[in-house]
């Protein structure tokens, strides 16, 4: 293994991972006030620099592939690893394509997603200040009288981002954090390293042309770094693991961080006994072989035992047309003519291939209460005509996205129209479900008054507040 | 110490902790679907109880007075702690009306927070559907066509309070809990154990007699439960700290459920050298002094150097004569005439009492990078007349409230208009600073379907989504 001898270089190899983590404080804070036209400014430069320094990309990349080349045994990478890893004229076209739709996405930072005007008077002021309000109308000309309220958008801070095998992640992760206004420390898997590092370096390189401090992103290699990171809570905001189940329930355990990501997707789809059958067969199909290592892919089908001895034989001969491995409990086995075992743990399973479990339920309220006990709150289907039973599943099911006659691989954020996705969250806290740029940023308070102090408003004899919200603003 | 000796009889005397959480999560479930109107019942019958119920209420509370005036040596526990601790018939009404209050408040469940129509066209059927559809016309009369998502907000499922001698603090998360549909578990201080064992029964019988399950009210007692719930993280949705800096500190380092609350807040006024004088005095002293111990309340004011001069021995004066110990860097020293030197970790300081630090900064920037380094998010307030130095201080600083010649102590849920606060938070996620009944709740995406798969999507050849938000639909 003499390639993998190389040395990857970068600022990794002279910053400790506490003063890359400060310097991405620090970027962070001039980032976050730029303006919509100066980050998006930085974002084209981004896509140009990589535009011109394809033959140093394709150099690197090929010293990766080479190192992938000479594993062995344990180590040796899948077809499909391999394939991820490889830059390619078409893929490295697509990544330059992603930063610059990332731009053409709307701004997500100082939104108004609240405003209440407190008081509309200014408290009285006394003579002496006359001079002093003559200087002030001058600047300040957008001023009303009063004591406002709004609730504005702004960035995280610092996101940590611990990713696979896959160059365009680099990219594509660097324009989401420039778009919504945060520095981003990358690590990437072992295997792009040499990639990461002449991409990080491309892209940090056009940040400071455009006047905005390189240490907005920045990249760090070798996995003890990962551990100094998750333990570094007062300068990382956020940390995104994207990669196996195992490095997600990681990171979840190991730090006090707030982390965005899922440990997993056990989706199910109910078919009630008021179920259109071709719309039932349809979405389970497409919810299945559309994409099975997706998240959003179903693993088991809970069918309502009324229509189950005429459905579920329909059932499995549709998944055997197309390839799926069939478990089921002991009932849907004899519908389907399985004589395998149900598998241990087979409805906590995230297939994530062309396998799937069916089981027989007698209730909506059972395949509720079943979903609750093996789901992973990620998404689930019901298929009824029954608009009662489509509602009630609705509101009951706790879960990031709950369908009706659809199929659970909707739940993705292109699909639900937020443009980028950055991850999706099985969390209930700030971000659930597909996560869009909106995911990466959070509020404060903006309050504006002319010397209003809180004592005004105690006590019976006290200012009133107006608590009046924009809408209904005189 | 014989008093102490009276047991304490409740639910938790026979349930484990981790039962009372399960039965707490199987109550949030049938909590979360209520419709408005059940869940304000239920408050109005808990009002109604703790109304009738006073002589029980009293008696209990007498037994933890007396329990609490037979402490000896370091137990033995402040007059304001008695104060609180009492509950006294002014304060039960008190307790009551804020029940009502919050039952008056607007439903926080069920809001529609985003909705986007993702196709206007239903999937081809095949002819056999044609008696399908016709069955489904009937219930289904909302219905239009196309695939549509909607994000809701839905409770986040069951809540663990921590808190200590107040016994207003059960009426009051109970009814924050039922109107936004969580389940909660309450454990309070020591103190307040037969007052507030009292009042959860009072509670829990008003909800059975509502036909909601007691469970969506308990109570743990003891300090080894803290530590049961927090590792329940499977159980429990979101722990609130309710009491001092070390309670919530402690909750923070020891659980992975997610922490509404603050462990400190070191507040900032900045004044800028254009600012208003007599603005200056008047917020500063209200940010002080209103209520020293809140944690809203200013700790630092930073003065610019060019006013320093002029500025300083008058703030020195004004705060003198409200009884404000003063503590300086060496140039704010000499302006105030103070001898001693500035304590160790002063600018980290938060006194919560009549004292304050004073520091002078050379510029603006100084005066961010003070308030980065050694402030802890809450609130940070500037007094200028200059219209261009409030906006950059509004824009840059990080906290969760920023503020423009007001008062510090405005940062506030009840002065912000929310109706109830449930804390104060200084994290990022989910919710941060006054947080209302919307911090008690998350949101799930509703997607609404008549047999659409995404594989009719893919490719250049798929159908287009159109995206369109319902104010811009047809």
């Amino acid at each position: 293994m003499s390639a993998a001898a190389t040395p990857v270089r970068g600022e990794h190899d002279v910053l400790s991972t506490l003063e890359i983590a400060q310097a991405a404080k620090s970027a962070a804070r001039v980032l976050a006030p730029l303006s919509e036209p100066r980050r998006n400014a930085a974002l084209e430069a981004m896509a140009k620099a990589l535009e011109g320094a394809s033959a140093a990309l394709f150099a690197a990349n090929a010293e990766d592939l080479k190192v992938a080349g000479s594993l062995t045994g344990d180590e040796v990478l899948s077809a499909a690893t391999l394939a991820r890893l490889k830059l390619t004229e078409g893929k490295l076209r697509e990544m330059v394509e992603q930063v610059r739709s990332v731009m053409a996405l709307p701004d997500p930072l100082g939104r108004t997603l609240d405003a209440v005007e407190l008081d509309d008077c200014d408290p009285e002021r006394s003579k002496t200040q006359i001079s002093h309000s003559t200087i002030a109308q001058g600047n300040d000309n957008k001023k009303t009288s009063g004591l406002h309220m709004e609730k504005i958008s702004v960035p995280l801070g610092v996101l940590a981002v611990i990713f696979e095998a896959r160059p365009d992640a680099v990219t594509q992760i660097a324009a989401l954090a420039i778009k919504s206004g945060n520095a981003v420390i990358l690590k990437p898997g072992r295997e792009v390293e040499r990639t990461a590092t002449a991409l990080v370096r491309v892209l940090r390189a056009a940040l400071e042309a455009e006047g905005i401090s390189a240490s907005a992103v920045s990249l760090v290699l070798g996995r003890e770094r990962v551990n100094e990171l998750l333990a570094m809570h007062s300068l990382v905001d956020m940390v995104i693991p994207r990669g196996t189940k195992k490095l997600v329930e990681y990171v979840q355990a190991n730090t006090r961080i707030p982390v965005l990501g899922h440990a997993e997707g056990v989706c199910h789809i109910y078919v009630d006994r008021a179920a259109d059958e071709e719309i039932a067969l349809r979405v389970i199909d497409d919810a299945k072989t559309d994409y099975p290592a997706a998240c959003n892919a179903v693993e088991t089908v809970l069918v309502h035992a009324e229509i189950a001895a005429e459905f579920v034989p329909k059932l499995a001969e549709r998944m055997r047309e197309r390839g799926v491995v069939l478990h089921g409990d002991v009932v849907a086995r004899a519908m389907m003519g399985l004589q395998s075992a149900l598998p241990v743990d087979a409805w906590h399973m995230e297939y994530g291939e062309l396998e799937m479990a069916v089981g027989i339920v007698p209730s909506l309220d059972e395949a509720m209460e079943h979903i609750h006990r093996h789901g992973s709150v990620h998404t689930e289907s019901v298929i009824t005509e029954d608009a009662e039973v489509a509602e009630r599943f609705l509101r009951e099911v706790d879960a990031a996205s709950v369908m009706h006659n659809a199929s659970t691989r909707f739940a993705d954020g292109f699909r639900y129209g937020f443009g980028a996705e950055v991850g999706i969250s099985t969390s209930k806290f700030h971000a659930r479900g597909p996560v869009g740029l909106d995911g990466l940023t959070t509020y404060k308070y903006v309050v504006r008054g002319a010397g209003h102090v809180a004592g005004d408003y105690r006590g019976a004899q006290g200012r009133a507040f107006t608590h009046r919200r924009a809408s209904e603003a005189r």
